[in-house]
């Protein structure tokens, strides 16, 4: 299988932590997709991705090089291909659950960040950002900073975005976190169990491992 | 189960043909919530679901009356707890395929379109669109069309949007379909193969007995 990502982008970081929980980096090759340059916006990768969206999957010729995009997808059949330890869920409310806080964590903070940057900051420059609505961008932030919170409240009463353990919807903030922090976007600090859950997160090898990844130059 | 929704909603739609296809309609008590009046946007509803959107799911007490939001969580439920007819398919790669193709279909068209109303046309009403950016929506109605066209290309090469087989991804383009009717957004008539798809789509006793649900008065 390949890969194609930016090894430090928040989106491709859910995979690469996804891919690190199932123990299956090994199985996978790296191509480096250059954001800056835009090589995400090339019709060669669009043929790829209609969306122009890292990171996606390309399986093997077996499989007549079919290309998998969205991080939840990615996720959903790296999960459906390798059992343990599951990020989706076992039970119909995990999987349920699963789902729900991911697509939470994508609306409610990582898509309004990312949005925020691609519209009320210079983002991937003026080359690649060939449209900006900056009122639209910073209704985002707000947004997100408000989803903070929520998950904030989240957290006061469950350990994990999810219930109980941990799953692709903790990845999904965590990949908030890493977008919040490449913007200079501070989570609050008043979001104390969000910051001891981030805490948390960092002690898990998957996590740790993505964090130091030192950017590629660009 | 309760399902609070509004019954011709185009996201609302997308679970209540999903209901009909698993046989499970007569499963659930379908409570209104009058998106004209805002009523999905009351402290009490946000308690539910902190997006504020329709439709919600709310399991029995026996599971402390949790609440499902978000249609593909929603479907992915279902299709655990109710093997067949799978809308979310069988192996990993109709699992992500399904996935994709249904995220596709939201960002592209249905939540594209979505954005085009609340934003660039009166939605509903000054007293629920609070904030509106008109030159956002009229980006994402253009979008929506571009998505049309990209869906058309898809269903030249297969018979359904994600495969060989109907599924939840096909649910979130007719979603789309209803959408578009609602705000007056003709599919483009060159895009034969979607148009062909989607009276393919209406001989199904699922999707034939949503579109003739008749608007509740608001």
């Amino acid at each position: 299988m390949k890969i194609y990502d930016w090894p430090t982008g928040p989106y491709p970081a859910r995979v690469r932590i996804a891919l690190a929980e199932k123990n299956l980096l090994s199985s996978v090759e790296f191509v480096p997709i250059n954001l800056w340059k835009g090589e995400h916006k090339t019709p060669g990768f669009l043929a790829k991705n209609y969306s122009g969206t890292l990171p996606v999957l390309e399986l093997d010729n077996g499989d007549n090089g079919i290309c998998l995009a969205e991080c939840t997808a990615i996720t959903v059949y790296l999960d459906a291909l390798v059992g343990e330890p599951t990020l989706t869920g076992r039970t119909p409310l995990e999987k349920g659950m699963i789902q729900m806080m991911t697509k939470r964590a994508e609306i409610e903070m990582l898509d309004a960040i990312s949005v925020y940057f691609h519209h009320a900051t210079p983002g991937l420059g003026p080359d690649v950002e060939v449209y900006q609505n900056r009122e639209w961008g910073l209704r985002q932030r707000d947004k997100a900073l408000r989803g903070m919170h929520y998950f904030d409240g989240v957290l006061k009463k469950q350990p994990f975005i999810a219930g109980e353990a941990f799953s692709m919807a903790d990845i999904a903030v965590i990949g908030g976190f890493i977008f919040a922090k490449a913007v200079e976007l501070p989570i609050p600090q008043e979001c104390e169990a969000l910051l001891a859950w981030f805490a948390r997160m960092q002690e898990r090898p998957s996590v740790r491992a993505q964090l130091s990844i030192v950017p590629p130059k660009h």
